[in-house]
């Protein structure tokens, strides 16, 4: 019997700039492309074509079981991510699967991750460094999780002067939950706090905006956004040439009372 | 007067197929290399060489002056990091640069930053899926933070149960910090909590470590190490073919009590 491989591959934002040499090769060698539709359009054509597998965004669980079952039977599986496959992607989902699987039906297969640039690392290029100090990543979505850990964490990162990324910031079935966080971040953040939204990273229509906690308009904000919200000591500024640039300096002067 | 321009590029950790072809055609472009001597040594042989500038790791602020001031005399300048020059790296020490020098002394210099995979990143990806649910990067370093604000956010975060990442966890001058943020994690995580070593990824030597909260021995860990300390959610554990995994689910169960 051959075994088959899968590799689980971060495809960067959007632009074939961002994608490493490691996801390049594995995604020219497959024989079987498995994803969210909008990920596997960001696959170039490859020759030979190989299979694409189109599946729906919520069905993660399905999709991993798909992949391996795939590999078990001695295809090479790519499982498509965008950004970094380990971050709110599609790798946690395969390795739950490979977990549940304990009769040893996975028996042999190669299962490997392929890490990218994430989606926060590119919006925060685009303007300056808002990442260069302490910082979270948390999705916003209770899809998986009760809103209630979200707005505890939010409380509590807040307090310890985080910068805040924000992955799955809203959606059509969680339309409120935005302006909710936005509201615990503004009971220990002045107004003016930089907030960065970066939509489309690398692709067609990129659009990143620099705003502040005071004037965000939740409008601007869809499920392809990734929003940053500066701690206490990240700055906005113009330039002379009049580019605006945001970073979160490496000092911090003191402890916050 | 030609002006020139300054990139600070993330080569991602050590290994060149992780490198993005955006960071590769920056430094394929460069008269110029500016960059800690370590971080310079993987930047390949190219083709008109390029001078290179060493600096020690601690003069980043000299380092980011010393590239814009050539930039700003025509040359094509690449600032190197590893890593992603934005998370705690050269891109936040470059901006802090632009925003002092309001004389317009940098006056058409065209500044960018070139995103990269990150080193926590890249570990996850060894092992599968730790930063697969919210987490944290924090800098263990207080060289420029006062240690109370890292005990703080510490407790911040082990109270709202993320996964933490931690950067710059030791040093030859900070000897017992480490040890301090384990007992921190100590009080609100399990013994069992799976922890994560990742040391010089992708360069000869690389070493990944699956260990426990109660079991890491902190003379496993130097300044090149990326820690990660699972949540009370994250699992590790072993494949039939006998290989370590760990990731954090993507459903977190209730709320904390």
């Amino acid at each position: 019997m051959i075994l088959g491989r899968l590799a689980v591959v971060g495809l960067g934002p959007g632009s074939a700039v961002w994608r490493t040499p490691e996801a390049s090769a594995r995604l020219a060698g497959a024989t079987d492309l498995v994803g969210y539709g909008p990920y596997l359009a960001l696959v170039p054509e490859l020759t030979p074509p190989p299979v694409r597998h189109e599946f729906d965004n919520r069905e993660e669980a399905t999709r991993a079981q798909f992949g391996l079952d795939l590999a078990a039977r001695g295809r090479d599986v790519v499982v498509v991510s965008s950004g970094d496959p380990g971050i709110f992607a599609m790798a946690t989902a395969v390795v739950e699967e490979l977990h549940r699987a304990d009769d040893g039906r996975y028996r042999g297969v190669e299962v490997s991750i392929v890490p990218g640039v994430t989606a926060a690392s590119a919006a925060a290029a685009r303007v300056g460094a808002p990442l260069g100090h302490d910082f979270c990543c948390l999705s916003l979505s209770d899809v998986l999780k009760p809103w209630a850990v979200v707005e505890q964490r939010l409380e509590a990162v807040a307090g310890a002067d985080l910068v805040v990324a924000l992955y799955n910031p809203i959606s059509r079935h969680r339309p409120w939950q935005l302006g909710r966080a936005m509201e615990i971040l503004g009971g220990y953040r002045s107004p003016s706090t930089p907030v960065v939204l970066g939509r489309d990273l690398g692709r067609t229509g990129e659009a990143v905006q620099v705003t502040t906690l005071g004037a965000l308009d939740i409008a601007d904000v869809d499920m392809r956004t990734v929003v940053m919200v500066g701690s206490s000591t990240t700055r906005a500024f113009k330039d002379v040439d009049g580019h605006t640039w945001v970073y979160t300096p490496r000092a911090y002067p003191e402890a916050p009372s």
